[in-house]
């Protein structure tokens, strides 16, 4: 593990911290972070902070059970047991996003599925768990602050691309952060239109699991979205 | 009481003004208001002006009447007297929002009642009572314009922390400037998201109130919020 | 008329257009007008341009057949007939706002009555007449392109504050641009609040006839736009 | 053909990317492109990159078969079929828009047809069909991403101005491509107007193909929309 490969790892995770916050996933709250590709039992992610203002100076380090391997002064997100637990039980998972993102709440406190209709959302057909912190036994909060909490959502998590937090947000994963942004923001896209297509009161035509595809070209998506995140 | 604490009170009071007008809760109008930590028979408010564009060289102070203690030639918001009369009516209300948002006036001149459906909204719980001046015998005008109406509104307040004003907007009180915010913040999240879980036309499951809980670690989302908006 | 009151005229009539486009009440097309002070068959308004761009030197001059008096090179808006027939038809009115604000075409073409649920909107109890240019025998086109068209619409607006356009917009009025000016944005925010609130389906308490008021301290929400607009 | 002329068509192509992303048409995602006017067995359009950023020098050259006539480096869409097949079938058109506009997709998913109510989509009269790559016996992926797949949208567009692709977006052609941009941008407000009529429950008024006619003044609607996107 070079200097240079690890330095790019942690620019990729600044950017995607940036889109994210450019493309409305997350507001000024939410995380985003990647596995450490020179040890599977490290992972990064900023300090608390706003999404939109990250630099790769607030990037942290953190064991698998959410301690951070040099916190000196610096202030820690609250939740970060959902990037840990989560990176724990998936090894096929290198990239973790929890955002409150309002749009997709509706679907965790009514018995509406959160489905696909757009082709870029197509991810969405392994379903999509709602984790309920009553589920496991919590009666105060609604916030994932303790392992116990990050490993009970991972297990509802289960082997799905995202899951939605009852009342709370949701959490996208992906193999690269480049998908897991991806997914995140056509998550949030689909989560849109289909509350729009409810409200029409008719038939509706979900992607099926056989045309089911996720956008190829990933290359070509992260360069854009880079690109006008940075306005160059 | 030092003038470094005064001048502090009067710095959260403008970040307040500006993160509320930053993040949609207040439009050109509405305002905040702290009282004062030297003299709990004052409050501190800017004079009639946007939101957006507060500065420590316009905030006001005022008596529970609120009479400007010293207006000189500066223009005052009408409805001062919510702010006033809260204070006098609630001991433990160190901080006072009154917003036109949007959102919120729905629920205001419909049967549907605001309850929280989101975690950060947990306050909600408590009931949120609307206030409608056709209650006190007013009939023309809705607006808090005088003594009389802001004690009316304290009374309907409560002990709560939101009231509505039926087709005309809320108030959200706390014990801080920075809670106060944050109820701000959220209870519009929380209305918009309300509103669209219920064109599902499925039932919802609401914050309980045994499982409410304020979020914790206050100053590290006040800070967010105050980076973001200073854009630092 | 002094060359100073005339300038005053037009600084208003540039900032309604600015503080309109701002609020979002104009698209890239609309326009506002004022009656020419000195003279009650004359009116301005800008060139054919986007309107957050209007400065002084775009205002042109129009009879009330909406035959500009000084054409020059200038290209004029196709609608200019909405604003001399007005003006011809009520000598109470000293400045018309036409827009194409999406927000109330659902109103001109469904049998919902466009209602006020805000205070602010009190002005619509006087009612909201929906204005068919097939009702006057036109087959093609919705636009209002001649004077024969503007008369008709001044005809169905009467003695009212605002007229919608099926299919098109809406016209608001006033007796004078800051009033048009704020009658327009809360026409807008209640169209917008009304829409939510008839999807809850649950009866809805409209502004009464005996309760309505208009804003009072009009002088301090013009100062408020003002100031918001121009970013000082 | 000048160096002029064609130098005229490429500054229109990229100003036409630039109002589309300005107006929200096309997001990070999308593209415009016209015939070229000098052979009409070519046609322009960027290369892969976000609409809000293309210049001159992006703009590529394609045969109808989408190949590119000079690629060097350069990342091509993925989905330039859809043009190439389009100018092949269709003479009368010169610009083709594609976008992912999220506006029209409940519309695509749903048994609720796209019709017009604005006078500014009057061009809908004639119809909006639905493509499903399905229907031509794709069972994976929905994006239009052969010839095969161009040939058979541009045989459901048929002589119409815009049709659906389901779960996926649109494609709108024109004459001109400010003639395109216009019908992009009002098919986009008629489709958001349209839901939220359809929220009232309340039967709706059509645009007749009697009356409709499509807005004249189009070197007017492009100035405005020049001036607003460049800010000048």
């Amino acid at each position: 593990m070079t200097t240079q490969a690890l330095s790019t790892v942690i620019d990729d995770l600044v950017l995607a911290s940036r889109i994210l916050a450019d493309q409305g996933v997350l507001d000024s709250f939410g995380h985003v972070s990647v596995r450490h590709p020179g040890n599977p039992h490290r992972y990064f992610l900023a300090r608390a902070m706003a999404p939109a203002l990250v630099t790769a100076g607030d990037i942290m380090e953190f064991d698998l059970d959410s301690n951070p391997v040099d916190q000196r002064d610096r202030r820690v997100f609250l939740e970060r047991f959902i990037h840990g637990q989560i990176y724990r039980a998936r090894a096929d998972v290198n990239a973790v996003i929890h955002s409150h993102s309002p749009t997709v709440i509706p679907f965790s406190v009514t018995q509406v599925p959160l489905k696909p209709i757009i082709n870029t959302a197509s991810f969405l057909v392994a379903g999509v768990p709602v984790f309920d912190v009553r589920d496991v036994g919590i009666v105060s909060g609604l916030l994932v602050a303790n392992n116990a909490l990050g490993q009970a959502l991972a297990t509802t998590l289960g082997n799905k691309h995202v899951a939605l937090l009852r009342g709370h947000g949701d959490v996208v994963v992906g193999p690269t952060v480049q998908r897991a942004v991806l997914r995140a923001i056509y998550n949030l896209v689909n989560a849109r239109l289909l509350a729009t297509a409810l409200s029409f009161n008719s038939p509706i035509t979900y992607i099926s699991a056989d045309e089911a595809q996720e956008p190829v070209r990933l290359d070509d998506a992260w360069e854009i979205l880079k690109r006008k995140t940075m306005g160059t």
